[in-house]
């Protein structure tokens, strides 16, 4: 069974790292989705969203990372991938997800949602918090991965 | 890889097999555990809310009927089951469901909730509100499947 | 247009005599359901429930008070009523209320529930709240009218 | 009795009409207003979302179109409106639109706002779903009339 | 400054602990106050609570731990204290405490009610919680402190 | 012991002044620090928003106006303040704060915050509506400040 984990990634957090990781536990292939939405602005582009996750899971065979374009369910639907996997920090996260994958399973039927709520150790991390911090200087250390602190570094200088 | 769905079941209702037949899908074995806690007064016994069950899903060879009493986590240990599946009816619901989620994995580091969100047309059907239809001689059709519904009539009589 | 304003109203308290005054202006009709359960205790009896509803407005001709066991859709086939009246006081309020609407929807098609937004002064006023205040000789003006204040205290005596 | 249902309607969707259809058998007549914030980008022109309203409610002599800029409150003094319909989809909803209520009694006395909770078949619909829909080429039948999705076709053609 | 923090303690977990720890740091004087409802049934006694939490801060000269009955407010006027502290785990938790801010703030103006949110390593550890793990045999290290795990085994033997 | 409470002030409503009152009562300075983001648009500049709430204050000598850039920790380290008081209208602002509330404590361990809930009168107000109650001619008084009114009118004229 392949599961699918979508998202901005911009950049990936150790929250994202640990949702992935615990879900991967229970599927046969995770893939991770980093989408593209051409009216957001973003730090990172594309193809470095990508790179900076494929670095943090280079020894895990099951973690793929795709970009994609479009509604998620037409990925679905062409890759045959039936699972969407979610976080969750808070209940007001739970509201619009909760709507978003009626919306997916009203587009697709097979599409099924398994949200899993965030370990609390993580669940005030967010990529927004992690550009703000870093805007002002502040320590990102148990926050994002090392590789991801010097890409942001490399990024500015 | 197996799952669990824990629950009262007092009866079982539309609403729990939607989320049964759904999640069913992406797992082996899908073990559906009634709970008995002795501090509560339930309509049906351990054993009828069992068979109850068990009749819906005769056809399906990957659904299982278990009973329990006492902690999930120690259940999970001892049947080497790592998933916990549950259903999500509203917002108010994932406030105490993600504790409980937190807490199971706690005292059970591998144990991991995945929640679905119920379909629409079951999201305001709940065992204490069959309960209550039924005291007044509401219409059940819809609510809880034919067999239960006779179940329910044989009860009083 | 009737409309049906129904609780448990043990007793009365000046947050309901806000919603059914404001909401009274914009039906032909408000009826005030005392609702009868047999497994709660209460602390008026039905009768006593409804009389001190009905001293409050005497002098409103549009209100009528009532008492009914059941189901609450059962009572709105027999009597011709389609609009049914919720006060919310709090956000966790309306997570259980909008199943109940639903839930009444699907029982009977014609229901149609109108929730309206308590008066910021009322918000925390409820009638299990006056009887904590009341148990413990607190001042219970402004929480609910000066005849019901005397009826708790003839209760008592 | 008057009633209002504020909007932006960019486009209306059978979410919208599900409300209107259902709080119109409550008032002699509905007003569906659409409005028009001059910071806000539309898809449609506000002539264009007031005609694919009227378009839908041809047949109906009770519902009324109109557009209007400025405070709701002043819209509802000057054409004598006290009872204003929102229809909410989730608790997250209820929490910003309890505080509009709030606010627009403070502002006008008279104002009253009922609350409708959607039809579960359309509680994940919204014109910025639509949107996002349409933007990738998914199917939008059955999450807004016919004759908008024919507008939606000749906007971009 | 003097300020209350109020509970059932049946017993005092980690959780409360945290709270009280964090917030005596900004007053002068911390009272912890065990309340007694004759309607609830306790494990253990309101002496035996209140010594579980001294036992604790036995170091900390700015703890002090007191019981009483009756209406809350009426302690902090008889006892010159307006600061309440309250700690949340969850967004519901806070639905429920704002109406009991409401409430304590209008039945005595100088009642301040500050909120704590628990840190996340505690943020799903409850008395009740700590109750049922013991019930079934499960170990409560990390949740209570060692003197109240000996308590609770001297309670059953 | 020294508290701040931070914000935009974009201008500073009742509400704000309501919250800033009730906690200075329990500290012996409170700082009152108004936010500079340069990404955000304001109606009034940074010293603009600073003097009005210095005009509403100058006969409280226990609190005092800043301003600052940057992460809000950096400030509480350089100037020696532990305690943050925030205002919290709805459980829906309490989901966003409590997550603002364990990143700060995250990145300065000492650091506290302590929520007040907003008095009703005043739990709809906020800096945004004023903007647009104001933006469509609507009245003022009881939002905020005489003297902020009268800004708000030399601002446009």
């Amino acid at each position: 069974m392949k599961a699918i984990y979508p998202g901005s990634f911009d950049p990936i957090t150790n929250g994202h790292i640990d949702i992935i990781n615990r879900a991967s536990l229970f599927f046969d292939e995770m893939i991770v989705a980093v989408m593209v939405n051409s009216k957001k602005q973003y730090m990172f582009t594309t193809e470095e969203r990508k790179k900076l996750i494929e670095m943090e899971f280079s020894d895990n065979e099951k973690i793929k990372v795709v970009t994609f374009q479009g509604l998620l369910v037409d990925y679905l639907k062409q890759n045959n991938i039936k699972a969407i996997v979610k976080g969750l920090r808070t209940v007001t996260d739970y509201g619009y997800e909760a709507q978003m994958a009626l919306t997916n399973k009203n587009l697709y039927e097979d599409a099924e949602t398994f949200f899993i709520h965030s370990t609390e150790e993580y669940s005030f991390i967010s990529s927004s918090l992690v550009k703000e911090i870093y805007t002002y200087g502040g320590s990102l250390s148990g926050y994002i991965p090392k590789h991801v602190i010097k890409a942001l570094e490399e990024k500015i200088l």
